[in-house]
Parts: structure tokens; sequence; C-alpha cells
């Protein structure tokens, strides 16, 4: 027996409908290149948008066609956000700081027919242009010369000068946007997502003890919208009314601490590195910058370190909330939060608790997997976290390698290697392919890590696992300094004694300026696997104090 | 182009699962006839529940049969919430205030197969059994005998001693449970509730602007199981692993008072006649009961006097949150929240604000519509309001009546007379049956009883339109004074000149011990319209203080 309730499709539109019904008047900030603040309500950026999708289909952009983005965060490109699924093509967003020729493989693979570029980005188009066909290139510019072929984005929407463009609802299985991995091993994989997918992954970072976004709210999107929708903020900002500031190409931390003052930014989103830097220069001027007005900050894509959720809150009063998703997954999937029974547990533990990556959102189901089988929820047994859920990914797009994501029972293999708490609190230990296994046992690279950056001298850290002759793998720590600090790796390798089994510290250390990053600012592991690849290759077969199979198993 | 995201369907299993995997050991507390409280963790109540899926399916209820309780809010109400539509059964909420005849009408209606019914209601059972026909009576019983042909509801389950039953997910567009309108004007009439509306709406109300339920909130819904799934609350709170507290059958004001109390709830919900009942025990034993642990309390099914609003923060720090909705709703529609723009307002018009029905929540949207067309969003046109989205009704259950509640375009006809400011906040003026038309204009008795409950002496006030001569309908109030309190029409009547239009102010009053009231709550209007029906009849043609006609329009 069927229910008997309105068969209203889970599109976009549903989302821009609502900022246009119900918060015509409030923002949208952008900073542009020359670091000038341009402001707009959501009424007009939403009439704009539809000038923008009525413009798009007199290019010839069908239901289905992909529409690419190369560009920062600003109002333009919120626009094409509503505009592009709204009309029923699919909006591809690209990453800029992949190579050119990546670039150009996964416009190709897309097959996208017309690309949005920033005037600033032009530059890079120039080198991936000579080696894709798209049929429109359209040129964000801010002033100056449109280069030949290109269509001025400006002129596009005053040569539509039309506001009949309604918005409508679009079939909800249907492709909204995609997003491709950044595939640090193999080739960039597709991830496309369903209006229905990204309509209740929105939905979800609505609750309050998910993303919690209300009207209140002024969000400070640092992560790209280039990076899985942004996390989907530009969504689920739009939908309850909150005003977007959006930071254009100025990402470092004065720049961004300058507009979360100005701005009174209340929430803001982006990674661990982006983060750690602005730490640091809070720490520099204590005071210099007025963040009264933010009562979080959401941090995803790596895992912070403790040390720096406790810093910011105990230093500069900011609330760091970490949650863990992927490009697969639209992409949160779990948010760290203290439940009512961490309450009576002491301060340092609750820090503790609140760096792990914490518990599936609504929506989302875990387990997780050995060789020998589903692991119990012990909080011990490691193995890799499986995840089923509305806005997870069922298939990649057309992939040209061969697949193992998925499982028999269709779900997804997030790579990760976790431990699952009784109560479903995961821990990430490491992604499956940064595993360190020493002497048949593995060792957290994750953990080693977040306790490192808790070290007053250390700015930041990777431990990687080097071939060795004995013990198939041994830990190895690359280190970042703070300005001015001088530790070496005996202060280090002491107080990680104090932390783990000994056969867990590193045998060797490395100290380095900066660490090498992905075009979404992760550690490059292969990289530092590559660079100290022959570190241990003479390394006494003894070597390692207590030799972890004994000391572990 | 379709999507390429996991085909995850929106059922009430997946709802369930997560209290059973991630909340086993908060509680469902229930406060049991005899006074007494009971304690279960989520994990018990959930083992409990699909025991009692497989004894219903072992008893041949198949998929689609409707399952029947006539129950108060406890434990094992809510196992059934879990087990009938996880079962793929469909839960049918029998509403225990109603007349016998009414009840075995809406049984009959619906062919109820099995019901499941309280010890405490038998007697109610006893005349409607006569009048039906269901193939198995079950009977929920704290002790004694079980009657004659009934099963004991323990005896079932432990019949059933297996933890098999898996709480796989159901086809979303399935009915998962059912509930009749109270049937004011013409037939009961059913609303059957599909799985993806329910979830739908459980997803809505954890926003941080709509009901904003997390998992350290200890919720008790005072409003009815049998009232429109206890707005959703069972399944909401459940969703996020919130403690739950059930009053069972003591619905007084102290009993609930001292469960809030001892129990430390974060938020209720209810009708306004609870909120009155309660706001004069509270201010009547000032500092009697701690309820220092309640965050909010939502108040909805009528609309709350600002009075009460006021009166609950003002002298007791509870917050009074107002949602407006409907059984053909699920039934949240909008809730009242002051946004970014009110904080600057003085706080006499932030009350005034919270009184009004408010802004459409995410997911649902809405327009007025009067003879001459839609309405324009002024805040003054008055109309009735069209609702549209994925929890509304489509169509009722095999209707007997015609009805004439859903447009052309399907949307649905709410019979809610209101105006709709240009920001999108909905007042609500009447319903449309109980609206006051004088000399061609409305009259808004909710508007008029607000102001009567603002007044010091007023305890609780209704305002019906009674036929008169001249002007076709005039207003009259009902009004129960507070204890003690002498106040008499004159009073009143000036005390309303001074808020609105002279034509406005009720010609008579009548003072009475308490007001009729409908099965959920709600003033019975159109009784008191047959009681006063001629209290106009011999006006005099030119009563009225300023013809309406002359005085509007």
């Amino acid at each position: 027996m069927l229910g008997l309730m309105q068969e209203v499709p889970l599109s976009i539109p549903m989302l821009v409908r609502r900022a246009r019904d119900l918060f015509p008047d409030k923002h949208v900030v952008s900073r542009r290149p020359d670091r000038s603040i341009g402001r707009a309500p959501y009424g007009d950026v939403i009439a704009r948008s539809g000038r923008l999708a009525l413009a798009l289909r007199a290019l010839g952009v069908a239901e289905g066609d992909r529409v690419a983005t190369l560009a920062w965060n600003h109002q333009r490109h919120l626009e094409a956000y509503f505009a592009v699924p709204s009309m029923g093509a699919v909006l591809h967003t690209l990453n800029l700081r992949l190579h050119p020729t990546d670039l150009a493989y996964i416009i190709g693979h897309a097959e996208d027919q017309v690309i949005l570029v920033d005037q600033v980005l032009w530059p890079l188009w120039e080198k991936v242009a000579p080696l894709v066909r798209v049929k429109h290139v359209i040129i964000m510019s801010d002033g100056g010369e449109t280069p030949p072929g290109a269509i001025d984005y400006e002129a596009l929407l005053s040569g539509s000068a039309d506001d009949t463009f309604q918005f409508d609802d679009r079939d909800e299985r249907t492709a909204a946007a995609m997003c491709y991995t950044s595939g640090t091993t193999g080739r960039p994989k597709g991830v496309l997502y369903s209006h229905r997918a990204i309509v209740l992954h929105t939905f979800m970072s609505l609750a309050s003890d998910s993303a919690a976004i209300v009207e209140r709210d002024v969000m400070l999107p640092v992560v790209p919208m280039f990076h899985v929708n942004a996390w989907g903020f530009p969504y689920t900002t739009a939908f309850v009314g909150a005003t977007q500031v959006h930071p254009g190409p100025h990402l470092d931390p004065a720049s961004l601490l300058e507009l979360m003052s100005t701005e009174r930014v209340t929430m803001a989103a982006g990674v661990p590195t982006i983060w750690l830097g602005i730490l640091q220069a809070l720490d520099a001027a204590p005071g210099h910058w007025d963040l009264s007005a933010m009562r979080m900050t959401l941090v995803g894509g790596a895992a912070p370190p403790e040390s720096m959720i406790r810093g910011f809150k105990q230093r500069h009063g900011v609330v760091v909330q970490q949650g863990w998703g992927m490009t697969e997954m639209s992409p949160i999937g779990s948010v760290s939060r203290l439940q009512r029974k961490h309450d009576d547990i002491p301060e340092h533990e609750q820090y503790h608790q609140l760096a792990k990556a914490g518990y599936p959102v609504p929506g989302v189901e875990i387990r997780a997997r050995s060789e020998s089988g589903l692991l119990p929820w012990d909080g011990t047994s490691m193995g890799e976290l499986e995840v089923r859920g509305p806005w997870v990914v069922r298939e990649y797009y057309r992939p040209e390698d061969p697949i193992t994501q998925f499982t028999d029972d269709g779900w997804f293999r997030t790579g990760d290697i976790v431990t699952i708490a009784p109560d479903g609190c995961i821990t990430i230990t490491d992604r499956s392919k940064d595993v360190i296994k020493s002497g048949g046992e593995w060792v957290s690279s994750v953990a080693l890590e977040g306790a490192l950056m808790g070290h007053a001298e250390v700015f930041e850290a990777a431990v990687v696992g080097l071939p060795h002759p004995r013990w198939s793998e041994r830990p190895f720590a690359v280190v970042v300094r703070k300005p001015g600090a001088l530790v070496e790796a005996p202060a280090l390798k002491a107080w990680l004694a104090e932390r783990f089994a000994s056969w867990w510290v590193p045998d060797d250390f490395a100290f380095v300026d900066a660490l090498p990053k992905t075009g979404t600012g992760k550690v490059q592991k292969s990289q530092l696997r590559d660079t100290y690849r022959d570190r241990f290759a003479g390394a006494d077969e003894a070597g390692a104090a207590h030799p972890p199979a004994e000391a572990g198993a």
C-alpha cells in the first residue's frame, strides 16, 4: 500500500526557491582578486542565476550536459551552483590546484561542454585549453579585455535580461553536480551527485548534531567550491538564509582573519592546514583580530591534531568541530561532538574525544572489515571503514581503472583504516595506502602525527612507513618546526615514548620547512615515501628497540 | 543523466537502526498508570520491537495491513511505532478522546486488522468492540487478568523470543502510518503517511532553525502518540539518541511538572491548553519545580497567546517556541523563530513576532489565495494558506465526502486563513470555518483571543462570530477568568478597544468555567456558536459602534 503524500522531488531548485522567497535581502559577500569586497542580496544573486540558466540554454546546453567551472569561491561561482543544476545540466567543479594535464584528462573524461573560468585563472586555462575541446569558454572577469574566443560572463547575463526562469523542480534521481577525486593512486575518478543526494545532505547538515547552520549564521567556506561542492555549504547556507562570505583567491591566514573579523563571521569551514596557519597567526598577534562572533569552525579533509582543537578553544575561544568525509560522500560522513555522557569526563579527555572522527551523521551507516571479516565495535580492532547512505557514491562515472571500492551488498569501501568504539565513535588510524605495517602489526600514522603536533615546538608533522630489512616497514617522521624552534629527534622520541608502545616510535626523523601537499591541502605522503625511500635500507636488522611482533599481537 | 549515488530508501528502519547501533544505552522513560516510572534502554526497546514485528507477522499481519493502537504515550506504544512500519504494515493510531461511534467508524474505514489497547483504556474499547471487526486484540497490561479473547502483549513477545528481526529498509513510497483528522466538519478523513514523508519530516525536525533536537536532549512529548505521530518526536528523538520521557495517562500540570523536574527534561511539546495549565501551576507555586534543565518547549496545534510566551520566559525562564502544522502535514509546517534582523527590535515586538505562526520550515512552500487569486505577501491581505512539500498530503485515504482541499496544481488547501508578511512570516487569523465576517470585512478571532488572554484576569478566551441582523455576523467572546478574578465585559471591551479598530471589539461577552475542547485539545467553536446562536438575534440593527463596511475597506 502506497502512502498518499505529495510527490515533491528533492532537487536543488527547492533550495534555491527558499532563499529567493524567504531571504531575498540576506547577503552574499565576496572578496575580489583586488581585495575589494562585493555584496549582493540573495534576491539579486538568484535573479542573475536565472539569467545564467537561460543564457546557457541559449548557448545550447542541454539536460545532462556538463558545465565546468575553474574558479575560486565567489558570488558568480555561487550563481553557477544555483543555475546549472536547476536547468538540468551538471555542474562540474574543477580543482584549480591540479596539473594542467590532469585537468585536461578530467575535462575530457567528463566531456564538459562549457567552462566558466576566473580571469585570474586564465593563465592556467591557457595551459589546459590546447589539450581539450569545449564548445564555449566564459570568462568571469573583473575588468580588462575579454580574450579572443571567450564570452564575457556579464555580457552573457546582460544579453539575457529575462527573469522568466522559474527554478522548477527536477527529477531527484538526475545528476546535479560532479567532482573528481584527487586521485593520488590511479586516474582521477568522477563522482556524480544526484539532486536527491545533495538535498538530503543539505537537510542533514542543518541538524543540530552535525553542522547546525541557522539563519543567524554568517558562514565563511574556506573550503573551495571546487572541493566536493565546498562540503555543501553554498546550498546549506542558502537553504536557511544564512549570510555567505566567500574569500576569493585570498586564503592566507591574515586575509581570512581579517574577513572573519570585519564580516562578523560566526562559522567557517576548511582543512586542518588552513586552521594550523590561522592558529599560528592568532598566537603571534593575540587580540589583533576580533573573533567574538565566531561560534564554531568545522575542520575536515584530514584529521585535525588535538593540540589545535585545544589551542583554538583555550587561547582564542573558538570551537573547532571535526567532520570526517570524502568526495564520495557529498562529503560529510561523521561529526565529532561530545555526547551527554562526556560531560563528566575530565577536560583533557574531552579534547581527546573531540580529536576522533566522531559519530556517523544521521543517514550514514558504518561498519569496518579486516581480512577476517566484519570487525567488532571494540575500539581496538583496526579495519577498513565501509559506509552506506543516500549521499554515498554507488559507482564512479565511467571508470577506466578496475574498481574495487564497492562491496557485493552495495557499501562503499572508504579506504580509511579505523577503529570503531562500542558507542560507534570512529577513530581514523590511517588511509589504507598510508598504513604502516611493522613486524606484522599496524602502526597508526594519524595517532603519531597528532601527538607530534601536540609538542610545543612542532608546527606540522607527517609519519610514513619506509621499507626496513627486518620489520618490513618502520615509521619515519617528517617534521616542520615552529618558527625559531630547535627541537631535535631525541626529544621528540622521548615525547612519543611517553604516549605509545616503544615500537610505535619512529626510528628516525627529518626536519623540513614545509610538507608537500595535494591540491586539496592534504599531505602528499607518497612523495615523502619516495624522497626517503632508502633511509632504512642499511639499518641494523635488529635495530628496533622492541620487536613489534613480540610486543604486539 | 542519472546520478550515481546509493539507492538507500528513506524508511523508518533507517531511524530505528541508528538508535539501535549508536544509542543502545540511552533511555526511554515511561510513567505507568500507577504513577511508577519505567526505564528501558533503546537496545531493549528495539529488541522488543523486533519481537513484536515477528509476533505480528506470526499472527498473520501482512504488508500494508493496518495495525491500530488505542494507547497513551509509553514504551510499548513506542515499540509499536518501531515495529509496525518496519515490518511493512501501517501503524494506525486512534484518538482515544473520540466518541466510540467515531472510533468505530475510523477502525472500519481503515480496515484495521489488529488493535493494541492499553489496559486502562479497556472500558473504552469495550464500547467500541461490538461495533467493529478486528482479527486480533492485544492488551497492553500492567498486571491483572487478560480479558477473554484478548492476547496479552508481554505473552505475545515472550512467545517470540527471537532476535532475528533485522529492521531492513522498506520501499520509501509505501505507507508507514495513518492518522485521521479530528473531523469537526464532515467525516474524519484518513492521512496515509509514507516512510519517505516521515523520514524527511524527521530530518527537517533536527534542523537548528526548527525543533533542533540533539543527543543531549531529554524530550517529553506531552502531545499524544495518537496525535499525528506525536508530531514525529518518537522518531526524531530516537534518530538522534535523545532520551524520551513519556507521561502515560498523567497529563495534569502537577504530574507533568514533576516529571520535567525529576527527569531533567530539556524539551517538551504540546498544545497551548496544556501549557496554559502548566503556566498557571508554575505561577501559583513559584520555585516549587526545578525547570533549570528546560531549554525549550514547542507549542502547536493552536496559536499560543503572546502573554503565555512572555509569561513562561519572563517569570520562569522557559522558552516557548511556536510551531504551526496539521495532521495533513506530518505535522510541522512552520516554526516561529527570531531572525537576525529581529535582534534590534524592542523586546515587546520580539514577543509579538514570536506569537505569529512563523516561517515555513525547510522543505515546505507556502502561498495564500483569496477569491480573487494568489495574494501578495504584504502582511495584510487575508486568504487561505496553501502548502506544498514532501511531507504534505496529496490525497485522503478513500474519502467518502467530496474533497475540495487540493488545488489543480497539487497544493494542499489548509483551511487556515492567514496573512503572509513580505519576509514570508505567516500569521494565522482564523480557521476558515471560524472566520468572522462582519459587514463584509474579516475580523480575526485569533488576534482577539490572543489579546484577551494577555489581560491579567483572563485565563482563556474564544471569540466566535454569531449571526447579526445588520452586519451578518458580529464577534462574541467567551471568557474563562483566572481563579478569583472578577473582570467584566466593559473592562475587556476597553482593553480590546486600545488594540483594535472599534468594530473588531466583540459586541458581547459570556463568562464560563471552561471552554469546550476537541479530542486534541482545541476549542470547539462550533459548539460555542450553537450555544450562543441567538445572542444577537434581537440586536438593534444599528448596534455596532462603527459600521465595519465604512471603517474598513
